[in-house]
């Protein structure tokens, strides 16, 4: 008799980009690739850091994977914690050519979609968990305008079109050591740091609906 | 027979302030107490935030273990990567009182003493090493004019005065992450990177005696 | 014969807040009402730094003065440059009460609203024309959550609703000189210049319908 | 009869440097040049950007004019308020070419020198009087290693070897608001209030000899 399994949890980064070599989001999605969050498995995907194509192929993750939860992962270099995004606003405005060679200026992500939309994850429990966990963490107005927010806006405008039930979100992480090792006086974080943190997210945003997120209490 | 052993490394850091629960310069004190360097042994001393006696037990340190390099940190929150100071300044002003509730303005650290010492250690060759090592670092001009500045200070003229041949410098740290995560938007650095990054330091301050200071070289 | 004027331009800032004892914005309108702007006059409004009352005062402005453009401006501490904000989203989270005592906390600006507006000022235009003017400037991607952000939510939604040619927009702008000088190493503009900024992107904002916005150009 | 004048106050500002079109150091000092203050006539005189030629063109202009007073000025591109340097340190580290071309890496500014001066102002005194004036200001513990450091150090020196006791102080000044029109986000302060400071500076510079350094009082 078949097992009946939950559905999984989508997880995506990015590709480097900008003249980096690598990307934490990346490595943060291949270090939970496959764990379990209560009771759901991680399925992580790497995006492409291109306009064109990364919302589409998002949609078809989403399509496929049939996740109960999408949390989408990204660099900010220059912030220093972890960033969760509030807000996805319907525009692009790139100040730099995307991955292929595409700069867009002052368009929209989606042609008559809405103008925002608001994470659906819960952002308060989330940052409050990360910071009794030791984890610095905060919440952002602004996810910026350039392939991050186009994501992020792609994402929750099919998950409002397609599966309203299903929620979606948005963090910036900092720059990695290695990374800060090039860029002096600027801020890092440990890869060890962001994965347990966005675990710890994952968790509390599964576990948010049974009122369970709570840190140090019985979050798995 | 007796066995002649090398003189041991003097490693300092702080106790708490401020209203911290901890301190990092403590903490990697600590953990790298004991460890050999070189095939010197790390000797590690916690000193009072306190203008009157820190410079005094770092004197008695000096005196008792006869180190052949000494090396002082501290915490400097807002900083996002180890921070090697060049100078120090023969000037106290305080905007905040110490441990023991001393507030000195405008005073010189030591009477009589000169204005200024720069560091003895091969700070650049070090900044290097470290950065080629992944581990965020840098220079600075400044270690304010507060306790830190003032045990640096202490050290510099007291090797300058009593034991000219051994090196002596001074380390500014971030906060770790779990402080961080109380201070919203500041930078942080994890415990372990930051050990990583004072141990390659004395080993760099060690070996560049013999032109082995490279990393990925002969450095054990 | 009675002379037809033509629709004034309204512009708003706001009573000071937080503890100051004025608030440059109010300085800015105080200055320019009553000038000419291309044949418009400027009706100047100080506002209420009030979730509750901001917001209705400014829709009667609108509806008794009729305005061909309303331009609300307000204080960001700790900006350097006149910042021009793009999109005004519907969520006040205040982390400090309003001047009437009230902090609401994860509240929609107006229920039922669209989740964003985008200013429909030139904005970019105006950037443009005011740095060959010599005046700092620049976009933002976010006003925040607290009353200004309000006040711009409210003003999007009044005009998209009741008067959609009407075109309108939110200036953030920094601290006066005499403010930084009570907030050591925070940025500030001279009073002059950002009047100078203010009446240079209203004429622009007025003369953009005639492609006449440029610096140097016939912009009175 | 000849009358027997006041000896000058020496003021100083530099060239324009690093791409940049104008330096608001030399703005200031021809805007000051000429003025008395305190009887004290300023002598504005304008110094390369190069190690080799700016210091002694200063020693030069101290011998010639033997001021009561010198105070040097120059750019600091980033910082918010008229910052009063309060030492110099005998030391160069270049990280661009000075005007000439040169760039020193890890050199004194004077071989035998001591290996820092504090400034002989009365800074603090000087920093309440311009904020009570309504006008930034502030301390800074480092006036970094280029070539205003050198200007400062050199400047120090010559007036403890050969003047012990005309004063002598340095303040790094803001970008001027046209530039920071071209560095987007970038602090700047207007030309007019750099004026202002600088010329209550001088005169609570002179002024102190006699305890009357008090904005608001009797400094003319």
């Amino acid at each position: 008799m078949k097992r009946v399994e939950r559905p999984p949890i989508l997880l995506t980064g990015f590709e480097p980009f900008g003249g980096d070599a690598l990307n934490p989001s990346q490595e943060i999605v291949r270090a939970l690739d496959g764990e379990i969050i209560g009771g759901h498995r991680i399925v992580g995907a790497v995006l492409p850091v291109a306009f064109a194509s990364a919302p589409p192929l998002l949609d078809e993750l989403i399509e496929h994977h049939r996740p109960v939860l999408v949390l989408a992962l990204g660099l900010a270099g220059g912030r220093g914690e972890l960033s969760f995004e509030r807000v996805a606003v319907n525009l692009i405005d790139a100040r730099i050519p995307d991955n292929d060679g595409a700069q867009p200026i002052d368009a929209a992500v989606i042609d008559g979609a809405p103008p925002a939309y608001f994470s659906t994850l819960p952002l308060k429990a989330i940052v409050a968990d990360l910071r009794a966990r030791s984890i610095p963490a905060g919440l952002s107005l602004s996810a910026g305008s350039f392939v991050c927010n186009a994501v992020f806006f792609g994402l929750a405008h099919r998950l409002a079109t397609h599966a309203p039930r299903v929620r979606g979100g948005f963090v910036h992480v900092p720059w990695l050591p290695e990374q800060a090792a090039r860029h002096p006086g600027q801020p890092s974080m440990a890869q060890a740091i962001m994965i347990d943190g966005i675990r710890a997210a994952l968790a509390c945003a599964i576990a948010v609906r049974d009122d369970l997120c709570e840190s140090g209490g019985t979050i798995a």
